[in-house]
This record gives C-alpha cells, structure tokens and sequence, in this order.
C-alpha cells in the first residue's frame, strides 16, 4: 500500500475548495445562492488589459518559456509602483521577483527560510494559508492573538513573554485581512524590531493596500524594514485581475534571491502576455483607484444595513474587500452562517475558519453588485421573521 | 542573522536559469548566439489559439478566481485527448488535474507522498528538477542508470539488489529526455510490477508523447498502471505552448485527490482564458502533428549533419526534442560545449546537467529553425579548422 506523506495527514482541502462545491451543488439543485463569501473581485479589469493583451499575444515569442525574474519591463513597472504609491525606493534588479499570485509567495518563502520544527508566529484570526503552508512543510505554527481592542494589532508584551528559541519566521498582514484594521505604523514598527532583536524574518502580506485606504501602506515606509523584512503583493485586488494571477515578492536581494533559487527549481516564468499586460496595468494612476473604491464604499454601505438588520457590529474604519461584523452577544456565529445558507440563500464566510479569535464574527465580502445586496437586505428581512 | 532553510543549503538555483544569464551577456556583448541547448518551441501555436483566447477574454468571469480542479470543459478535452491518441479511459471527474505546467506537478507530487529522508529512484541522466525538488523536501535521490546499452531503460536486475526499504517513490520518464529513447512497453511493464511488488509510487513524467514518435505511449496503456502509477503531462510540447504554463497530473483518484490537496493550498486556479484555450487546442487531429513533427524530421537531419560535422554518435530512432549525441572516444563533452559556445557562438547543452552518465554526451535541441541549423554547420565547420 502506497502511504500519502505526513504532512498530508495533517493538512486540510482548503475551506473554499469544499465548500463553494457545496455552494455549487445548492445552486445545481436550483437554489439562487448570492455569495458574500469569496473576495473575488467582480468588477471589470482596467479597459485597457483586453487590448494590452492582444497585442501581447501576437509577441513573437508571447507562446515561450520565460525567464523565472520575469520581464525587465514588469520588475520595472512594479518599482515604479512602489515608488509612486507608497514612496518607496527599489532596486528592479535585485530586489522585486514576479509571482504566479502572492499565494504562491506564501509557500515559496516558506520553502526558503523553514526546516522541520520551526516555528513560525501566525496571526489569529488570519488567511488560512499561512498554516496550511507552515504543516504542509513540517514546521509547526504559533498562533499570536490579534483582538479588537487592540485594534487587531499584535500585542508586543504578550510576544515578548512567548518562547521564541525556535521561531523563524512571522506572518503579518496590513491592511489586514478578515478583520480590515489599516496599519498602525507605529505598532508594526514596534514589530519590526521585535523582529530584528529575534532573528525572526517578518513577511507581510500586502494585497489590500489599494483598498478603501486612506494612504497605502507597505512595511518599507518604516525603519529597518529591509534588514529584516519581506512584503508579498499582489494584482488580484488592485485591479481586478485575481485569476490572472500576478503577484510580486518585495525586499532585499539575499531574501528574494533565496525564493529565486527555490521557484526556479518548482515552476517557469510567467506566461509573456500576462507579464505584458501586467506592467501596463501597474501604470494606471490614482483615478482608477478613486473610481474602484467608490463602488467599493457604496456596497459597504449596504453591507452596513445588512449587517445592521443581523444586530451585528462593525467598525466604519475597515479598509479591504470585506466588512468584518461581530454577533453582539459574542456567541459562535457559524450557526447564523449555516441558518443564512440553507434557509436565506446566503453564503457568509464564518470568522471561526480564519481562527478561533474569530469565531463571533461573520465576513462579508464586498465583490457582489448593489442588485444583489439589496435582494440579501429583504431576503435577510425575510428570514428574520421566519425565524424569530 | 536570519537563516535560510537547510533544503536551500543544497539546492543550486536552476542550470538554465545561470547559463542563460550568461548567454544572455553574451549576446548584449555582441555576439550572435545560436542556442541549441533549451526545448522552448518556436513554433507558432495553432492558429486557433489567438482567436479563442480573445473569445475566452470576453467571457464575465475571465479575471476572477478558478476552481482549483480546473474548468469542466479542460478535463474533459483532456480524457478525450487520452482517449484519441493513447487509447486510454479515463474519469474526468477524479482522475484528471490540470495543473500550471508539468514542471509544477513534479513538487506538488513529491509533497503528497514524500516524508523528510524518504528515498526516491532517479533516472541518470534524468532531468534535473526530480533531484532538485526531491532534495527541496529533504527526501533523497537515489539515482539510477540508464545506458545505451540497454536503451536508456531501467536495469531492473540492479534496481532489485538496491536496498529499496527507504525508497518511495520513482520517476521515469518516456519518451525519454535527454536520451530520446522511447518507451520500450515490455520493459516498462517489468517495472511497474515491480514498483507493485515494492510499494513504491512510480511516475511516468511524458511530456514528449506527441514528437517523433511512432505511436503516442502513454503508461496507462500497460497493465495495473492504475494502481501504482500517476502520469504527468504537457501542452507545452505537443502544441508549441511552453509559456502558457498548461500541464496535467493523470491517474486514480486518490492520488489525484492527494495531489489536489496540496495544491488547493498553495496556489489558485488557471487563468479561465487559459483554460478554455488549451481546451480547444486538446482537440485537434492528426494533422496538427504530422505537420509539427514533419518540421521537427527536416530539422534533426541538420543536427544529424552537425554531429557527424563533430564525430559524434547518436541514434537515428530518436524521439522528442532533441538529438543526443555522445563524444566517440567517451570523453567529457562539457569541454566542447565550452568550445562551441565561446569559439563558434553556438549553445548547446554539456549531458553532465543530467548526470554522470550524460558525461560523454551533447544534447541538441531541434528548436532552432533550418537558417540558423545551416549557420552551425557553417560555424562548426570553421571552428574545425580553427581549432585543429
């Protein structure tokens, strides 16, 4: 009998790999689900990526295999980004690395930097991921605490008091992602040189920066950031392209090129078109960005009322794709999550799957249309007095 | 000081990755370099692709998040392809996943079924991503020979008198790369028995079926293939896709299964456009193939006249993409890959990147266009006399 490895006893299929197929088979049997559930932007990619595109593909060698840094041209466009966006200075040649998205960043740096029995610092509530990947490497996930009184910050004292002999590496994300708090430089700086006293390597994963921000953040804008550091960004968000799946590893060059060294031993470069269009997209200026995050602030009111007619709360701050909303009494809010689904036709992501500190919440994901958040609003009046 | 990961400690970033780089100065110093050292088609795709791929750019969903088990209409061109040119059955359900390239399938694989210290039959020469990734996971290559003498085929009287009580997995390769050999059904049959016999999981990695073969294999035409083996496979060959990133792993569902969940978990799905396009190109005939290989024919003809050009031997029944070609007198031909890079401006590939037994071997790639075949000959021709 062949045996499967360990680290597969010990891993999950990923939450959204099952259940949207449960979500899809609900809607086979003729259900009209709305799904609030995924942060897959819905709204249309920049015009122009149809027609960059095009042309791309008629590239004499658009069909070839590509090199694993990615085109000068994208690595380029990316700089400019960071430049433009965050003021923040790179070097094109050594210290950006395109990706196939920033998820596979997770695994990749991951591979670069644990051994078996590491420990890495993960927040919770926080993306799945971070410990799906630390397991499936044998390294062993250390969750720290993020709660809401402390704005979903780390909290450095109760850092400090862990046993930190075998930990490697930490994952922070700001803006963060389920609960939407922004950066608060002032603590994440704080981290940086918990990080640097420690030897740990702090990574943050930055997808949501372009998001109802008030000003984007990157970990770079803060002081011995690059000694120390590293930031996976990513296009899914930013301009709509999540499944053209384009992210970037940012930092300095002994760090990105150790992830170098691993990819180029796992995958091959980037389909050429996707690289094209990609450093175009990253040249739209600040218009594109005030446009989206209109729509985006027009479904988070709705969202509000949505959320207002459950008697959940929720903090008007959030930045990201989601409004994150508590149950008042604190109870488990994976009930109401099932009760929306099977009797409202609703599909919330329940907080507890992002970590037990955040098992009174539900998410509620802003890449649904006005339309359609206003059917959840009478459906949720609805079920609300059925089920009263 | 922040440390890298032991597996990094081993791991050379990719051959191709460092040689190109300086191929690449190389020619930004002015020198106009054939490259006959890498299988990148440069071919033209079929036709049809530019066409359905802005068809499939159209479509509402094309930017968003894929299913992890790729669209319905991928797997099913898929099983019919397998069942057009291999005569093979499958279920496009559970026994098909498509995967961002074969390459990818070689990690995604070992991390199923691989444990720290777990060993693994290699082919030498063999490509050099299977060591590659099987050290990334800590696991260890336990190389074995393949010889002309015996078609470039497993020994299996050697392969038994190994102390197997480690080994877990084995990966063969036919058609096989860098050799051309191709699949000798008796001899691969003997290995799947024995692989039964031994609970080792054996992988057929065939991205090379379609070219300059007589009859497309496939390692589910040999008996009890299902229940030992998985198979990976690749667009980027058979139809002049290398940059489009399209591969497939093959086999029953379980492993598959296997397979899946690491994969759900450290990456998304395939771009849709992508998607819809391979699944299109799966369906074309014969006559795709007659016409790529009858380039491919015309082509191997010149690299057959630069090798005799060279003294070397090779074998005229070779299949895939490339002439492999050995030093008469057995000595290393990295020396003369040397020569002919720096004296003649001509790139090929020294055997030795794929083992000790490659040593006495050149591998040249039939990628290269009849114009540049005849400035080879012409180059090599005065190199000769140069250097003689």
């Amino acid at each position: 009998m062949i045996q499967f490895s360990n680290r597969l006893a010990q891993t999950e299929e990923y939450y959204f790999s099952k259940k949207l197929k449960e979500v899809k088979a609900l809607k086979e049997a003729g259900k009209n689900i709305i799904n609030l559930g995924i942060g897959s932007p819905d709204l249309a990619p920049p015009k122009a990526v149809f027609q960059d595109f095009e042309i791309a593909l008629q590239q004499a060698n658009a069909f070839q295999y590509q090199a694993y840094r990615g085109i000068d041209a994208l690595r380029n466009a990316l700089v400019q980004f960071y430049l433009n966006h965050y003021a923040v200075t790179l070097d094109e040649e050594e210290e950006v690395l395109p990706l196939m998205g920033s998820k596979e960043g997770i695994m990749l740096t991951s591979m670069a930097f644990l051994n078996e029995g590491d420990e890495v610092l993960i927040p919770n509530p926080g993306y799945p991921t971070y410990a799906a990947v630390t397991k499936l490497l044998n390294a062993v996930p250390k969750l720290y605490n993020l709660t809401e009184a402390e704005n979903w910050h780390p909290n450095l004292a109760e850092l400090k008091k862990m046993d930190l002999s075998k930990v490697k590496m930490m994952w922070i994300n700001y803006p963060n992602m389920p609960t939407g708090a922004d950066a608060d430089h002032q603590r994440i700086q704080e981290i940086i040189d918990f990080a640097l006293a420690n030897d740990i390597l702090l990574i943050n994963d930055n997808p949501y920066s372009m998001i109802l921000t008030e000003k984007p953040f990157s970990i770079f804008q803060l002081q011995n950031a690059h000694q120390v550091a590293l930031e996976l960004n990513s296009m899914s968000k930013s301009f709509n392209l999540a499944g053209f799946r384009t992210g970037f590893l940012v930092g300095n060059a002994l760090f990105v090129n150790a992830v170098l060294k691993v990819k180029s031993n796992m995958d091959s470069g980037m389909f050429l078109p996707i690289q094209h269009t990609a450093s175009k997209v990253l040249q739209l200026d600040k218009n594109w960005f005030s446009a989206l995050n209109s729509v985006y602030k027009e479904r988070r009111e709705w969202i509000w009322k949505i959320a207002d007619e459950l008697q959940l709360s929720y903090s008007k701050k959030s930045t990201g794709l989601f409004v994150w909303a508590k149950l008042k009494g604190g109870e488990n809010a994976e009930k109401l999550a099932d009760q929306l689904l099977y009797n409202a036709d609703i599909f919330v992501t329940p907080g507890k799957i992002f970590g037990s500190q955040g098992e009174a919440y539900l998410r509620f994901s802003l890449c649904v249309g006005i339309n359609d958040l206003q059917i959840c609003l009478e459906r949720i009046k609805k079920f609300k007095n059925k089920s009263l």
